[in-house]
């Protein structure tokens, strides 16, 4: 973790990234704040109050002086999983919590962010900068969350509500052809130099890779509707077991969001439903329908290194884009101490790595060393694929 | 089903039940309307929008020519169990709708009820006018389900915060001592007579009772405690096989909303948590633990030909009570044919017997032949015991 | 419970019942006695086992100086249900167990013979003869079991092999035609006299029953036909509304062990595959499926009260017939003290009573008083249908 | 896949690993060949009959001139997990299965060996040789396989019956200290050269490891009592998110098969139950266990690659060894295409990477480039922990 020494570009950048979590839950009706229709989806209002949580556990009730907790309960109410923090509320039934209130909880925020303004008044220690600044780049994970998170609850209500009026998608981009070639020998993978990074991007370190091509640019709806064309969800060949087992037990036979409705592709936007355009990117599919529709392609996904290697020589950012890649330590990786080791190091096992960034990650909240993870069924994260193959 | 001719007193009592339902919504918070922490609890949201469906499908789209339905999507919304009036949101699934919001249920209750006063200006047919006095009932259900439902909402939460300011416990009442006893003989059993019932009274017939005896009163907190002290949850001879499965299961040791706090019982009210006070009637048991207190008692629960035969000789209505009785069709009961037929018969499986009335049972609403049923192990109604025995 | 005097007819009584228990075993292979393809299905070993240790610990653990018991284990294994006697293997584990081996458990059963048979050369004390008479009705019960079980079994597996080389059915017998007509009045029921019977069969008690009439013989593999043709399997008015989910979750489409292959009906019988004979009762159908079936015939089953009353005027003992019924306990009825108490009265809660007896019930073990009782979806026992109605 | 020329060879390595199989089971009870106690096991019988399917399935009826099989029901018994070839039962149904009888089976193999020494007379195509050694080796896995589920079979019996009279452990090796050190570069990993391998080790590849040490020697018995006894299963800071919850859900508190008797560690073993010896590897733990202990120590697992690189300089063969690494193909890895594509490529995902060998795998069937893989939950294998560290 990078420490940083000067409290005002903290305090701007404190300042700004709570606003936006705040701008982006504007458009919403207060009921729309309290639902929990699926585990892995948490109510609006749970991410309201959890983010200033982080701020008001890790670093006000630890460095403000005399600082006095909005309401002792709240812990219980807002801790997500650390377990080095004390009892919690199981995450199944944060759908359940009609109290405290959204308005309490905007009154939550409010009272901390008051706090927060006061503590970075005076010189703060080292420890006291990197806790504020990881809690802002948490924050800024969790708009990447709200924003599934919204779209799942309105796109699985019957009525299709929409998020917003207006329609920002359909603007399909100049798109380049073909594949980046890289050579095969030793590139180093992992974070450097100055600037925030996660500690799952620690250390660098050396990879040998094959020689292999990546696609410069992700697979379309259109591609992905040959795919559904061509009966790729029909034959178990593609498939992993466990993906076969997922889509025969689920029924799937699109990506998330996707209805054929009087004969036509149909997908659920946050401007409502809209035809499924052919040249924009494919989202919301699983690692399994990834990973199947490579193989049907004859062709595979690229490992993270490999990702991480070529990502300067293609375009990227759009969504989140699934590898090959297990989500592991790197060589060196260590576990902090405390809460702040509860961050990553406990999950990795059983996920799979994507890298990129998406339509809904916050500015300047992602780079090419990053890493995002999820479990292979996951996909109402802005997931898509990109493909890759072994050359000679 | 009783038919009434004049229109007046049905509007009179449309305007008073649908007043009283938003009555008890006014202390809510907007989110309490839409959260539903387990299965059998409906957001009270929910609760709003059905019973005024039933209208608008039961009367509105029969009887008025030329109405037009406010959504066409709220059926699909707002349909309970009825198989014949098409698909509906599973039940799981009610406490995931963060639309319609709350403000726009309240414009369709709106719509629908002028509506309502309008068809109520011109004469009605019978089949109508029975359908609106069902309607009506059939909104006080709910009112007493939304009583349930609120308390459970604001019960579970884990803040415990109050519906109401006051306090309307507390105020133990005289209370008589002693049996009825009733001789053997051929009784009557069903309602007859002018006035509305449900068509699971229907028809009065004769039932042969052995001789019994049948408290006065029912079974008080202090001696539900006396039960509990005595270990009455750890001995597996009071209980049946499935209600000791339920009490190890679910790890039950006492009633519902009741909490050991520093030594002291307390449960949950709707003016919050408040000390149990030992001269009130214990509430929220299950049938099991009825029955076990009844076993442990050396005495036995009433059925429901004995409860009704002998219910002029007691005083009851604060809280539904448990039967040993199934809930089975009287001899002569008909399912009505269409959606009506739905209402009661098609439960007539695998529930007990609930007789009487509680604290939220809306003025008017229960009689001595009115037939409640539930499962056995459901405690968040307001369900407690009154004991049997035979005598010579 | 009826005590008996005399020791040599028990002993003539406890040797043909355990002898007949081996009979029913002799075609088995030894694999055969190990599955429990389901939790409601024992291995026939477990019965063999259990029976035994039913003798072994009732009688004589408690009633012959000196004895030592064969296993101290086979009190964990053999256990049933009855929680004064001890822990006990869980239910759904009986089919895990490879050890007792078969052979094992006859030497159990020929140690507890022989001790037996010794106890029984001298006078025994009136408490050991009534539990010796229970344990070998106990055993009954369990013979018609292990006939449900065996052919669960064989009727599960794929290969669909034969119990038997020889078909037993297809012997239509002269049917009655019409109805029993029964006035209204007051009828008893209940056991009384001499002879053996069930705690739940006493005590003798009266009954109004209205004027009913009920079908001088059970429903028909053809009439039954008929309601599968009539599509009585898609129509959710015929049915419950948990016989409609149970109908649905489990895709059910006629009764048990019923197959259409190649368009015809054939049913597993245990000569085999067979084709359906119309003119045989219909058996293995649940509660839901009888109820269904008279509700679409536009009658209704019988109560237990009419079956009884009337059971001296039609023909009955092939099958088991669902009445309407819950089982419950009859008036006066008094749960024994110890491990005897836990053999009926625990299980009075959601089950339905059959009345009868079956091709499978050992000779002399039903009378017109006996209850047996299920749960609503179970069939895998001989349960048939007889239509009721009422009358003026 | 390596294809070999001449039969003879073959026709031994057949026949001596058909009968290995036999005398692995030949201790057992008729009825320890039916029980499947949980679903990752299979019955014994069920071993016999699906190795033995594979050879008439893929060698037989391809190879085999006028071979007509044994049972056409047998490939709806015996299919294991192989989509192309047909319906199968599902896996948790093959301990609900008594027939064929064990008897069968054993017949059901002596056709399929007479057919193979009749097939095996006369030059073979290549591509048979290399399917009928893939039988054979796919024949030890399941040998493997056998022993495991025999362990769980009897070891889950209340009765703890032993397999086998003698005992075969307790025989402490000398063991070497400390670790084996390794610098940092590029080292090859996966199959070359001439005899079998899997196609999951092929192609052979670079990999660039940073400098590390690994340990000489397993983890014993007594170091990971240290950790239990540290209270390893309380601290969930040693443990990954889901490993905890594994021990929380399942209330682990020690290894597969150790029960704690009047203060004593024991566990159970082939012969018995047996005191845990200090001195011997650690086995039938869990990766979420294995890594735990790494945590506990400060270490961490190694890489299969590191694993691999190393793996001449320290003793394996004991114990399978839990690796940090994800099952993944290797580059350049292809599934062939038809049945045999379906032998590994499909479980390429959420496994972890096992090295070494165990007691029970058939000798000369492990290599120091064969993947074995599991679930991270997984431990009725004999998984055992090697440690690794970081070094500069």
């Amino acid at each position: 973790m990078i420490t940083i020494t000067t409290a005002a570009p903290l305090l701007q950048q404190y300042r700004s990234v709570r606003q936006w979590t705040e701008d982006i839950c504007r458009p919403l009706q207060k009921e729309d704040y309290v639902v929990q229709p699926v585990e892995f989806v948490s109510p609006p209002k749970w991410h309201l109050g959890h983010s200033t949580w982080f701020f008001e556990t890790l670093v006000l009730k630890q460095f403000m002086p005399g600082y006095t907790e909005y309401d002792p309960n709240f812990n219980f109410v807002f801790n997500s999983y650390y377990e080095s923090l004390g009892a919690r509320v199981i995450r199944t039934q944060r759908g359940n919590l009609s109290r405290p209130t959204v308005d309490e909880i905007y009154r939550y925020r409010a009272f901390v962010d008051a706090a927060m303004e006061q503590l970075l008044e005076n010189p703060l220690p080292a420890e006291a900068k990197t806790l504020l600044e990881l809690g802002c780049h948490h924050e800024q994970q969790h708009q990447e969350l709200l924003w599934y998170d919204i779209k799942y609850i309105l796109g699985h209500n019957p009525l299709f509500p929409a998020y917003a009026g207006e329609d920002g998608s359909g603007r399909p981009e100049a798109r380049q052809q073909g594949f980046v070639e890289m050579p095969g020998g030793v590139y180093e993978a992992g974070f450097s130099g100055p600037g925030f990074c996660y500690d799952n991007e620690l250390g660098r370190h050396k990879n040998y890779l094959q020689p292999y091509a990546i696609a410069k640019e992700p697979v379309t709806n259109g591609e992905y509707l040959e795919f559904i064309k061509a009966g790729g969800y029909q034959e178990f060949s593609y498939w992993h077991a466990e993906g076969w087992d997922w889509v025969k037990n689920n029924d799937v036979r699109a990506p998330l969001y996707w209805h054929k409705i009087d004969g036509r592709w149909q997908h659920y936007t946050l401007y409502g439903l809209q035809a499924v355009q052919p040249e924009n990117p494919v989202q919301h599919v699983s690692f399994y329908e990834a990973a199947a529709f490579a193989a049907w392609k004859g062709l595979r996904l690229p490992t993270e290194f490999e990702w991480e290697a070529a990502a300067g020589q293609f375009n990227w950012g759009r969504s989140w884009e699934w590898t090959e890649s297990a989500y592991l330590p790197y060589p060196g990786f260590e576990r902090a101490a405390g809460p702040v080791g509860e961050y990553n190091g406990k999950f990795m096992v059983n996920q799979k790595v994507l890298r990129g960034a998406s339509d809904y990650t916050p500015k300047g909240h992602s780079r090419a060393t990053y890493r995002n993870f999820f479990h292979a069924p996951m996909r109402w994260q802005l997931s898509g694929i990109r493909l890759a193959k072994n050359i000679q």
